[in-house]
């Protein structure tokens, strides 16, 4: 059943993102969306046991090559971009091919880089596994690839043709990844939309038990608002900036456990307490809201200071993130509970005692 | 001294291409399209020691990188544009950053895919140093590296922010790659200006020559209508896919010499050739007119028939082009002289019969 479809209006391209249940393996609705004969499924081992199969006979009588990643972050790499091209080109693909990801969002990410580079750019459709996917990566085109230098440091912009974000495939996530888009989930309420926020606080236990409404009302309010911003905002240039709160330390701290360490929310969770501190620090939000934030975030179960970096490792890392223009560091920062705003002014001493602070959360 | 500017139109952009003489190192003329205090020169070694220091000169001011290809379309390949991106990371350039490619088509398509996907996208400045990048490669945002399964699959449409075409850089270079160049300005004749067909027959040896006149008028006409066909058509969906008259031939005669045998022009000459015969062979056009397009490429110096590949070997191959759709081959073929139309229907066996008739090319 598709619940409701969100369309997401860009310039030249409409496209819908479809969230129901049971609807990854609908034959109508994908062949809505392939242009041509041939399709090549990108997958994930863990992923492709589950899923694959029901895909597979949904896509009877195109021709269907299956590309299988091995799990983890760090595969999304060039080497294995450039092993799905080969494979296309192996297999002979034409530009009318449609790519598939099936998976979260190294899937996502790697298979729309692939998608846009084949044959100077093809169509593909997202079909996400995970709740940080379905919420927040396979929405908006951002595609990319991680290097030793930083985190979809390769990339290109390449809309999908649809998204296909069935809640169901969310039942056999593991508990880590699931609570991780979690805090993709929060990020939409801190940034833009204080209700969500305080619906997330009364509401933690039937999303933490996977509750089908809950799901579909987070589902509606996420997707909704990541449509509308990516719209207003294509190429990130501007307002689709807000996404990235608690981005900029995220990526840092990913990069510092070499991708290995952390999930991407979790990184993020912690990314989104420290900027909710230091905006507490310059007096943009009162020390009541970042208590309520933190708060929230580890009643969802974020751990926010195993171990963390020191200020100089921290720094050092920011540095080299794509956000930082003419070597002036830039953060999104909270200036109230539902409000992000970019700040230009953040100095190295002020993110040295925001650590401080941070050692002190238990 | 600019001796024209000619806009080329796009959507979301309108950028120009400078045609003049002495105009590739100029501070103010660069400085128009540099945006930030970044640069990276993509260069190839034999250009550098002639050209690559009154660049830097006037580039002082700027953070300047430097990346030097090996001679030769192999290198036109994913490694060496992995070895970009590696050093762009390594000296920290930001977003802001602007690489300028000195040299031919290999330098100019391999710089411009690093844009496309570097942070996912960054501003790049065409300096052509070659008859064929300054006529065509360099105009129009297409970039690509090549892949053992075929040329310039792996790409993307990523337009500069400007083109300087340097007449006088010319004059350095080494005969047969101008000769080959002169394949693309006769394909312009070919497909689109019957006038200026006749006026190449009337002016071959000025421009064997290197005549600047004659170079400033060919610039003209060859850049005006490139940017009017891309304008038309910039993601070559239809009108733009005239320009590939003679290259599905071509593309394949290239690849059967592994891209070494072949330059790119002396391909297409053969290919145009090729596609010229099979025109007369389907009654498109009079034989006598076909005869006539073979003189004009003898008379220029273009080899046609030195050991010509099997049918089957040149079939084979050009169902690899990037433009075969669902299986069929399309061709450019000519339906007059200085009119080029798309055609679907050409069989294997016709092919065949061309080649032999091409054997007796003398």
């Amino acid at each position: 059943v598709i619940h409701y479809t969100i369309p997401l209006h860009l310039d030249k391209h409409t496209y819908p993102i479809y969230v129901g249940q049971h609807i990854f393996a609908s034959t109508e609705l994908l062949a809505r969306h392939i242009r041509g004969k041939q399709v090549c499924i990108i997958t994930q081992e863990k992923i492709a046991a589950l899923y694959l199969q029901p895909l597979l006979r949904a896509l009877q009588g195109y021709q269907c090559a299956v590309f299988s990643l091995p799990d983890g972050e760090q595969y999304k790499n060039l080497d294995e971009w450039r092993k799905i091209l080969d494979l296309l080109l192996q297999q002979g693909h034409e530009r009318s091919t449609t790519l598939i990801a099936l998976g979260g969002g190294v899937v996502g990410d790697i298979t729309g880089f692939a998608a846009a580079c084949y044959q100077r750019g093809v169509n593909y459709i997202q079909i996400p596994t995970t709740l940080i996917a379905q919420v927040d990566a396979a929405i908006g085109g951002k595609t990319a690839v991680n290097h030793s230098h930083g985190k979809n440091m390769i990339g290109a912009f390449h809309q999908p043709q649809c998204v296909i974000a069935d809640v169901n495939l969310l039942q056999t996530l593991p508990a880590r990844e699931y609570i991780a888009g979690l805090a993709e989930v929060i990020k939409y309420g801190l940034i833009d939309d204080a209700m969500f926020f305080g619906w997330l606080e009364m509401n933690r236990d039937a999303l933490l038990a996977k509750k089908t409404d809950a799901l579909l009302h987070v589902m509606h309010v996420c997707v909704s608002m990541k449509a509308r911003i990516v719209s207003e905002d294509e190429r990130d240039l501007g307002r689709r900036n807000l996404l990235n709160f608690g981005h900029s330390f995220g990526h840092a701290l990913e990069a510092l456990g070499q991708y290995q360490r952390f999930l991407h929310g979790e990184a993020v969770a912690i990314g989104m307490a420290m900027a909710a501190t230091l905006s507490g620090d310059l007096g943009l939000i009162p020390v009541a809201t970042v208590q309520r934030i933190v708060n929230l975030l580890q009643s969802f179960g974020f751990v926010l200071n195993d171990s963390l970096p020191t200020s100089a490792e921290l720094i050092q890392l920011m540095r080299r993130d794509k956000k930082m223009q003419l070597g002036k560091m830039n953060l999104i920062l909270l200036s109230g509970l539902g409000r992000a705003e970019k700040v230009s002014t953040v100095s190295e001493s002020q993110i040295e005692q925001m650590l401080q602070k941070f050692s002190s959360y238990k």
